[in-house]
C-alpha cells in the first residue's frame, strides 16, 4: 500500500509543541509532559472546557496526551498505536460534539484513552488495565461519556445506528450519534450490514473512518486497496466542496475555511468526473479524506458533517503510532504491547515462547510434508503465530481481515477441494462465526482445524475478550471433537491428530502465554491420563493449563500426607468412555473447568454420571459470572482454579473426610 | 422501487413456447407439460446433453421446467418464486459451463430446483422435500453437482472463494467457481466479507448476482436502492462493453454478438462517464445488469465472463415467481409456499393461526401502551408475523435485510437508550448472531427481547433450518433468561414478563405453527406447573410442544390405570429452584426435550441432580444427531418426542416397575 502522504502532512502536535519540523523527528518525537510549557490536562475538569482552548493550546494538550499515553502504556501495558493515532481526532470530536448527550461509539475501543483522559479519568487513568482501575475499553458503568460497551471489531456502525434512531424517537434532533471506526473494522461483514441500513436513514449519524491502513497487522482484501487508491486521489477536494456547500447555507466564515474555498473552484470540475465512492453508494454524505493529525482540518469537517442532518462518511487519515517513533516504525508491535521501556521502545520481558508461537511453527513442520496444509487468520497472523507460516508458505497462507465468518466458510471450502484448512482464532473472536461452524462445517462434515488461542481468561482485556465460552459452544455442534492440551508437546500431539486422524470440527484450545509444567511428561497422549499413585476416595479432574495448577496443589498435599487421585482430560470432548468409568470407581469427583459454569464438560460428565447411576458426590468449579479485568493469576484465583485455591479446596475436602 | 423495465424485457421462454406475447400473458403464463410439443427433459441425460439444444429447444425446455416446478411444488411445497425466477439462468449455466468440474454454488440454495432437476435428478423431483426424498437444498451426498451445503444466506461467495483457491493451489486454470447470489443475500455481512477477500484474487471465480429486488420479503436498506439505480441506468452497456473487449480478444462472433456490437460505440462515452459500481470498488470485473429471462443474452454474458481468469460479477435482473402470474403479482407469499391448487394458486390450506401471528399481534397490543416497544426482523416480517407491527407502527418497525448480526447489535443499541427492542427472529438463523448477544447485549445487560420462531424441528427443509440448538447455545450467554410456552396463552404471558419483569437478555421460543393444547389451561405461568394427581414414583419434565404430546400419552396410560407425574417447565433457563426441588422428591425423572442433546436444559438438570445427591435413575430424550428432512410428526416420533413415542417409553418405564 503507498504511504507516500505521510510525509507530506504538516507537524504533528508533538512535533509543532516541541518546535521541531517532520524531518527532523524521525527518531524520537516523544517528550516528557515536563518539557511542556503548560500542564494543561489538570486544568481541564470536563469535555466542555476543551472548548476555551485557543489552537495553540490544543495542540500543546495534544503533546501532553501523547505523552500521558506513552508512559503510562510502558507501565501499564495496553493498546498503543491506535490511540496515539487518535489523539487529535479526540480532541476535535470533544471541542465540536458535547459528549454525553452527542453519543461517542469507539470501535473495538482501542482507541479509546484520549476519550478517557478527557472524560474525569485523568487522575485515574494510571491503574489503566489493572485490577480495580479503568479499562483499556469504553465502558457505561465507568463513565457516562462512555455510551456502549466495546471490544470486539466492526460493532460501533450498528450501535451509532441503534443510537440515532433512539433519538428520532424521542424528538431529539439536535445531538449526534458519532462512530469512529478503523479501516480494518471495515473488513468485517457487521460494518457492512451496519452500513447499509444507517444510509437509508435521515438521522443524525456520523461515520468517521479512522484510516491507518492497518487493522492490526498490515490491512488485507480489496476494500483496503480501495482505501488506498482515495488517499493517494486529489487531497481534500470532497470536503472543500462540502465545506463550500456548507458555506452556503450558513454564515460563519473562518479564516482556515476562506482559504479553502479560493481553491475550491478549480476541483469542481475533478469532483464531478470522479466516481462515486463506495461509501456514498451506501447512501452516505461522504467528506474526506483529512489528515487527522490536523486538528483545524479535523474540526472544520466535523463541523461540515453536523450541518447536514443525516448520515455523513467521514475518512481521516491517520498514522498508527503517531508521536512515538518505535510505535510509527512497528505499529503491529505496538498495538497491543507489554511493558515497556520509553527511551529503546523495547518490551521490559523479552518475547517468551508461547503456545501461539509453538502453534504457528509446529505447523509449519507439517505443512513442509503436506502440501494440503493451509493457514487461515483473521487479521491475527502475528498473535497466533501464522507469521511463521505466512514467510514459509504464502502460497497457501490466508489473512482474510477481521472476517471470522468468511474465515470459517472459506476453510470449510477449501476443506471441500481436498485441502487440510488450519483456522488459527482467538476463543472470543470464534464467536462470530458459530453459524459458520454449524452450517457450512458441521452439516456437510467439513474437516477444518481451529485453533483456538486465547482460551481462557487473558487478564487485563477483561470481560470482552475472555475465551471461556468456546467449550460449551462448540460443544453445541455436532460431530466436534475438542482438545485442551496442558502442554506443547500435548498440543503437536493433538494438532497431528486433528489433521490426520479426526474427521469433520476439529478443534485445538490453548490459553495466551506459554507453558507452566511441573508434572510428568513421559507419557503424554491425546485422551486423558489417570494419575493414581495411591489410590484415593477422592479424584480431581481438570484440563489445560489448569492441570498444571492442580497437579501442584496435590503435590503440596501429598507432602502434608493427603493424597488424592487425578484425571488430566487431553481430549475432552466427546468424553472418553474411559473417562466416566475412571470417575465412576470414586466416592468423591470434583472438575475443574477453566471454561464458562453452563454447557462445560464437567457439567456434561455430572449429567452422564447421574444417567449411569454415580452414588457418589460430585462438585465442580467453573466461572458463572463475567470476569472483570485483572492478572491472570488474580482471575485464576477468582475462579478457583489457581494452585493456591485448589490447594484450599484440597484441605477443605480433606478436613470433610473426603480426601 | 422502480420496476419499469420489467415491462421491456422481450417475452419469456413460457411465453414463446405458447406463442403468445407478454400482453396476453398477464393472468395465467402457466402451461402444463403435455401441452408443449417435445418432452425434451427426458431426453436430457446429463447436463452435457444441453449444450446440443437449439434456442428454439432451450426456450422450450426452460417452459417444460417452469410446468414441473409448478406441478411438483403445488404438490410438495417448496420454494416456487425463487426457482421460477432462476430458470433460464441455471440452464444457461449448465449450456456454458461444464459441471461438476466447473462448480456452482447456490446460495441460499432456493433456486436450486432446475439445477437439480438438469442433474440427474428429475426421476425423483416429485419427492422433493419429503422424507428420504430429495431435498429442496444443496446437497452434496445426494448429487456431485452439489459442490457444498446450503440453506442460510449470504454464504456462496465465501465458498466459491474457497472453490477457487483449491482450483488454483491444484494448478487447475480451466474450471470455475460459480456464485449465484441473491440482491437479499448480498444484505448479510458475510457477503461482504466473501467479496473483499475475492475481489483480490485472480482466480476463476464467478459471482453472478440474481437480483429480482426481494429478498423473502420486499428488499431493503441503502444496498436496494443501490441496486435499483443501477437496473435503472441504462441497459446492459456495461456488459456490451465487455464483450466487445473480449470480441478484440476472441474470434468467435455470433450474430446477437455482432449485433451488440453496431450498438456498443454510442455508449462508450456513457460509460466512460458512468461512476464505478460497488462491486468493481470490491476488484472485481462487473458485467450487467442483463435480462436473467433472455438466454442468448445469459448465454453471451457468462461466456465473456469466462474469458477473464479473474473475479466477474455478473447482474442479472430476474422476475420473482416468473411465469406463473399468481407468484409474479405475490413474491413473497410464493417464495416458500405449502401445497396448492395450480388454477387458482390459492394454498390448499388457508393459512391457520399460528405463534408467529399470535405473537406479532400480542406486541402490537402491547405497543399500543407502550411507545418504547420497538419491533425487529431480519428480512422476516411475513414470517415472524412482525408485519402486523409494521402496519400499526410503521416508525418504530425495523426490517434490516437479511442481517442478524445488525439486528442484535441495533436492538442493544436502541435499548441503551430506553427503547423496548423485540427482535423476532427464525431460531436457525439466530445462530449468527451469537457474538453480538454476547458482546454487545450481555455484558452492557441490555435490555433486549428475542422472539425466537421455528424453535425445535422444522419439517421438510430438513438438517440447516432446525431450531435445535437456540436453547444449548443461549444458555451459554451470561444472564439470559428463556422461556418455552406451550401455547399461546402461555407465550402472552412470557412476552410480558420478558418487557417488564425480567432485564438483560429474555428469549422466548415458540415452534413454527400453531398450538396444540390438551391440556388444563386454567393456571398458565410462567415458571412451571407440577400435575401431579396421584403422587407416583415417576416424573416427566418436558417444555413447549413437546409437553402436549406428553400430557396426551400420560392421559392414554392412565386410561390403562398406570400413572405418573408431569412437570412442564415455561421459563427452563436458568431453572427454578423448585423445579430441582420437585425433581428430587421422584425416585425416577425422565427429560424429553425438542432441543440438542448438548447442553440442553435436561443435561444441566442431571448435573444439579447429581451436585444434590440425586439417588434416583434420571433419563434424558433429546435428539444428537442431525435431523434429516421430514414432515414434523415424523421428526417427533424419530427424536422419540411424539405422544406415540412417549406413550411407549411410558409403558417400558412401567414394564420395569417404574411407573
Amino acid at each position: 500500500m503507498k504511504n507516500n502522504r505521510r510525509s507530506e502532512s504538516c507537524g504533528t502536535a508533538a512535533e509543532c509543541a516541541a518546535g521541531k519540523g517532520a524531518a527532523e523527528n524521525k527518531t524520537m518525537e516523544y517528550m516528557k509532559i515536563s518539557e511542556t510549557e503548560e500542564h494543561l490536562l489538570e486544568r481541564l475538569h470536563s469535555p466542555d472546557d476543551l472548548k476555551a482552548l485557543s489552537p495553540e493550546q490544543c495542540t500543546a494538550l495534544c503533546a501532553e496526551i501523547r505523552s500521558l499515553l506513552i508512559e503510562t502504556v510502558s507501565k501499564t501495558g495496553g493498546h498503543l498505536a491506535s490511540n496515539l493515532g487518535s489523539v487529535e481526532l479526540t480532541v476535535a470530536m470533544h471541542r465540536v460534539f458535547d459528549s454525553p448527550e452527542d453519543k461517542f461509539v469507539w470501535d473495538v475501543g482501542h482507541q479509546c484513552y484520549t476519550h478517557k483522559i478527557l472524560t474525569g479519568r485523568l487522575e485515574r487513568f494510571s491503574t489503566l488495565r489493572q485490577e480495580n482501575g479503568i479499562s483499556g475499553f469504553p465502558k457505561p458503568n465507568e463513565s457516562e461519556h462512555d455510551s456502549f460497551i466495546s471490544g470486539h471489531s466492526s460493532t460501533a456502525i450498528s450501535v451509532a445506528c441503534g443510537i440515532a434512531e433512539g433519538m428520532r424517537l424521542h424528538g431529539d434532533k439536535e445531538h449526534f450519534a458519532v462512530a469512529v471506526v478503523g479501516d480494518g473494522a471495515m473488513t468485517g461483514g457487521l460494518s457492512y450490514e451496519g452500513l447499509n441500513n444507517a444510509g437509508k436513514s435521515r438521522n443524525n449519524l456520523i461515520v468517521i473512518l479512522n484510516d491507518n491502513e492497518m487493522s492490526i497487522s498490515k490491512n488485507v482484501g480489496a476494500l483496503a486497496r480501495y482505501l488506498s487508491s482515495m488517499r493517494s486521489s486529489e487531497g481534500y477536494v470532497r470536503t472543500k466542496k462540502a465545506v463550500e456547500r456548507r458555506l452556503n447555507r450558513t454564515a460563519v466564515i473562518g479564516p482556515s475555511v476562506a482559504k479553502v474555498i479560493k481553491n475550491s473552484k478549480s476541483v469542481v470540475r475533478d469532483v464531478l468526473l470522479q466516481s462515486a465512492t463506495i461509501f456514498e453508494d451506501f447512501g452516505f454524505v461522504y467528506l474526506g479524506p483529512v489528515d487527522g493529525h490536523n486538528l483545524v482540518e479535523l474540526e472544520e469537517v466535523l463541523l461540515a458533517a453536523k450541518e447536514y442532518h443525516r448520515p455523513v462518511f467521514i475518512h481521516v487519515h491517520t498514522v498508527k503510532g503517531k508521536g512515538y517513533a518505535p510505535a510509527e516504525a512497528k505499529p503491529s508491535e505496538y498495538h497491543g504491547i507489554s511493558k515497556f521501556d520509553i527511551e529503546t521502545g523495547n518490551p521490559e520481558v523479552s518475547a517468551a515462547d508461547s503456545y501461539s508461537e509453538m502453534f504457528g511453527k509446529e505447523l509449519v513442520q507439517l505443512a513442509k510434508h503436506d502440501p494440503r496444509i493451509c493457514a487461515v487468520t483473521a487479521a491475527m497472523g502475528g498473535g497466533t503465530g501464522l507469521h511463521h507460516f505466512a514467510r514459509e508458505f504464502p502460497n497457501r497462507y490466508y489473512d482474510v481481515g477481521i472476517a471470522e465468518q468468511h474465515a470459517v466458510t472459506f476453510s470449510a471450502a477449501l476443506a471441500s477441494m481436498g485441502e487440510l484448512p488450519v483456522f488459527a482464532v482467538y476463543s472470543s473472536f470464534l464467536q462470530r462465526a458459530y453459524d459458520q461452524l454449524m452450517h457450512d462445517v458441521a452439516i456437510g462434515g467439513m474437516h477444518v482445524v481451529l485453533g483456538i488461542d486465547r482460551a481462557g481468561v487473558v487478564g487485563e482485556d477483561g470481560e470482552t475478550h475472555h475465551g471461556l465460552y468456546d467449550v460449551s459452544f462448540l460443544c453445541t455442534v455436532p460431530n466436534t471433537v475438542i482438545y485442551a492440551p496442558a502442554c506443547y508437546e500435548e498440543m503437536r500431539l493433538c494438532l497431528r491428530r486433528a489433521l490426520y486422524r479426526d474427521k469433520g470440527l476439529a478443534c485445538i484450545r490453548y490459553p495466551r502465554g506459554s507453558e507452566k509444567v511441573s508434572f510428568d511428561k513421559t507419557a503424554l497422549n491425546t485422551e486423558y491420563t489417570h494419575v493414581s499413585g495411591r489410590k484415593t476416595d477422592t479424584l480431581y479432574i481438570s484440563y489445560g493449563r489448569v492441570y498444571d495448577h492442580l497437579y501442584r496443589a496435590s503435590r503440596r498435599m501429598a507432602e502434608e500426607g493427603v493424597f488424592c487421585d487425578l484425571l488430566k482430560l487431553t481430549r475432552i470432548f466427546p468424553l472418553a468412555e474411559g473417562v466416566v468409568e475412571i470417575a465412576m470407581s470414586y466416592a468423591h469427583v470434583v472438575f475443574l473447568e477453566e471454561a464458562y459454569y453452563y454447557g462445560g464438560i464437567s457439567q456434561l460428565l455430572g449429567d452422564l454420571l447421574l444417567e449411569r447411576g454415580f452414588r457418589g458426590t460430585y462438585r465442580r468449579v467453573a466461572p458463572k459470572a463475567y470476569l472483570p479485568q485483572a492478572s491472570t493469576d488474580s482471575q485464576m484465583e477468582t475462579m478457583g482454579l489457581s494452585e493456591h485455591a485448589i490447594y484450599q479446596d484440597m484441605q477443605q475436602e480433606a478436613k470433610h473426610g473426603k480426601a
